[in-house]
């Protein structure tokens, strides 16, 4: 049994941590929105694959109070990672390795003050929403892929056999920017598109013969980027573009309307997580000298999008044409 | 003195068409939303250039109603161009001549019917915005470019002396296709932009490094397609790619914060010039193999706006997310 802490508990740090506890594990949640909720009537997994509730949840409004653990799994927004250190160093003993489970490029970085040793990164190939208070909504998929930020196998073996133990369905990466790359190729595309146009879910973009090329082309660029920069990094490891299409398709013709994360912050008003999923690749993509034209529009058009929301960017109403 | 019908008296044609009848041409506009404003109390041009009022104006419900014309102006929104035969027609006499003053690629092909000889092809590059029913508020700019579906001399000089009888700066381009496409690098970005970024003005573009490199891109890519077009079309006339890039940045730059058109009709959930300004570009790059990623993305997302508008295209709401 591992304590693990659980920094930031979205949709994501919820389902994950309620595996978990639901494992054997002494899962401690650092709770915002949900804290009164999940002390009052423990949090709640509604899922097609079976869902759950877990009566007794270890839920605190500070670092502080869940104290040095054995694992701190941080599924903060990226928004948030210039607070991430403050809410995780708390959670630190001498032998505590930190699961950055986010989405985009760098955000490992984030967490270079433990030292690398310490760090790894997670992604969760997974439709989850947030419901009420206490609640989320699993809707599809799960796996997660991990990598350790200095590729150490042993270390990943510790973390997936936790994982598994949890009864998550877990795959270690062969390397851990190759897998940062690949999810890219999925959240670059769709959560950019879901945002760029309005606020729509999957089904809308794969079905409209105009956005779905869009995607496709965002696609490609994003694997072209991937693999310069593995190749830059001195990875061997690269990305298959016509496998990687191919499959990222087809799981998005088959999910149903699914509502990106993004797309979910961008309807709610809420911070999106646009510089690491879009802006970071990009500049990347700028280093090295690729073209992205496709990406470099959704991430100008992301982040106009959530500078609208947060009241910076001025747009014409119909009054003041 | 000449009998000019004005089809489609938006603040285009409400400001060429006043400014016609102010040089004593016998103007006749086919009016709907201003008809009865225009009748009680005529027709203002409010302009910085100094502003006008005609008393008098002749404004009818129906073409019938106007009869055999010298000149039609048809400018309509291009949405409604399915309805230019049915407005245009009765307006027609043995000698008429068409004059198709709207943006965008294939405009004048709605006039096919009528015979090349008699259509031209026109574009205004002015600011310029409908204020209350029967008042035009003129911004800046107001050059008019004009050619010839033929690219016939003798009749691009007839359409020139007639604008310039009204005091209207005009210009009888090159060639009537060199001209479109020359328009259309201003507003393919521009006009794109305004919408995809979801109703802003023009200095919100050229003012964000990101939008800003989005928009040159653009129009990189239509100074391409373009002169692949031309040159597919046997025309020695070229799009000077540096110069064009220079001066539509120096013009937008100065031009304050201008609300494009398609801004507008976007903000107030009017039919957008999409397919005229976007898609007939895009498809040609298509049919030339000449790509245009940052235009494709560009026309996927300002048509989904129009979806969205119309109702077509389904968006996530805060209350179902």
């Amino acid at each position: 049994m591992a304590r693990i802490g659980v920094v930031g508990a979205g949709a994501v740090g919820c389902y994950y941590g309620a595996l978990l506890a639901r494992g054997g594990h002494d899962v401690r949640f650092l709770m915002r929105r949900d804290l009164e909720a999940v002390r009052a009537h423990g949090l709640t997994v509604e899922s097609p694959l079976g869902g759950f509730s877990l009566a007794d949840v270890a839920a605190f409004a500070t670092p502080e109070e869940i104290g040095p653990c054995d694992w701190v799994i941080c599924s903060l927004k990226t928004p948030a990672l210039p607070e991430a250190r403050g809410l995780v160093e708390p959670c630190l003993g001498p032998g505590t390795r930190i699961v950055a489970l986010m989405n985009g490029l760098g955000v490992e970085d984030a967490f270079a003050w433990a030292g690398p040793e310490r760090v790894f990164g997670a992604m969760a190939f997974v439709c989850i929403n947030r419901g009420a208070p206490g609640v989320v909504r699993h809707l599809e998929y799960g796996r997660v892929n991990i990598g350790h930020v200095l590729d150490d196998p042993d270390e990943c073996e510790r973390l997936r056999a936790l994982f598994a133990s949890g009864g998550i369905d877990v795959a270690v990466a062969e390397n851990l920017r190759h897998a940062r790359w690949e999810k890219l190729c999925w959240n670059i595309p769709f959560n950019g598109l879901s945002v760029a146009a309005g606020g729509i879910g999957t089904e809308a973009i794969v079905k409209d013969a105009w956005l779905r090329a869009t995607a496709e082309r965002a696609m490609r660029e994003v694997v072209a980027v991937g693999n310069a920069d593995l190749g830059a990094i001195g990875s061997a490891a690269r990305l298959d573009e016509p496998e990687i299409v191919q499959r990222m398709f087809m799981l998005t013709d088959t999910m149903g309307d699914y509502h990106t994360s993004m797309a979910i912050d961008y309807v709610l008003a809420r911070p999106l997580e646009v510089e690491m999923i879009l802006g970071n690749p990009l500049r990347r993509a700028g280093e090295l000298g690729i073209a992205a034209p496709t990406v470099a529009a959704l991430y100008a058009l992301v982040r106009a999008a959530d500078r609208r929301n947060q009241g910076m960017l001025p747009v014409i109403t119909p009054d003041r044409v």
